[in-house]
């Protein structure tokens, strides 16, 4: 058995939970912020059989890998009108940090 | 030194802070939803001394280890009456998920 | 890699927060309560190299280390003017709990 911690953008939070589910992964969902990632994320706990590492590695990156994304320009509101970028940026988005810990003993009362 | 992460059912989560605290452990307590245990539950964090484990783990089995209990009927709101169930109804409540991860050093300042 | 996990007061939270920052360490923070400390603290997930163990230790106990510290007298709301203390007094507060765990992969995608 392994303990998979994994730090995911809360954008991509509800996407790996259902991916999760429908691979019989199960998942305790933690909210948390800063510091790996851009606030806003979810800390996942994931006990799972050694051989099912890879499988769950290959859910979370497929589900949270790190992109960029184009974001419209929002106009200024009553704000400063010098900083309006009138066309949409490139900003990136997503990613997850995940660690792999090693489990003494698991038990399920 | 070991360091229990304990995932119990809200329900259970009061009456396993209070027994803790009667044995001298100590928890941090982080709220968490869903994945092994139905959604609303507490993620409890106990270090503690290896040969305290086995204690610790009675502890959690007594106060969280599932269970049928019979659930009173609710009786419809402005909702559809076709689902409306008139007797009590046995649900399973209670359960806990428990990882026992090594610990390579331990401080408190 | 080692993942710390350290339990901190509220109040000296963002303290470390800073600090860990301005030392290129990225964390992950968790709400959390009781047990270790007196209620309301924060939980923080630091992923990091074994050499720098000794470093990031440094930080958090230089930022969050327990210490007296004298507390002005409250007058009493209302309530019973027998508890009132007309005098400063001195009450412990911060401190932290800090496990380092073994990691045995560190993914970031
Ligand atoms: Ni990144
Ligand atoms: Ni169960
Ligand atoms: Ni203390």
């Amino acid at each position: 058995m392994k303990l998979v911690v994994a730090v995911v953008q809360d954008q991509d939070s509800n996407r790996l939970s259902s991916a999760l589910t429908k691979n019989d992964f199960r998942a305790t969902k933690l909210a948390s912020t800063g510091g790996f990632l851009r606030s806003g994320n979810t800390t996942f706990l994931i006990g799972t059989d050694e051989r099912l590492v890879p499988q769950l590695l290959d859910l979370i990156r497929d589900n949270c890998r790190s992109r960029d994304q184009l974001v419209a320009p929002v106009s200024p509101m009553g704000g400063n009108a010098d900083s309006y970028i009138p066309y949409p940026v490139e900003v990136e988005v997503g990613g997850a940090t995940v660690f792999v810990l090693p489990i003494e003993k698991f038990h399920h009362f």
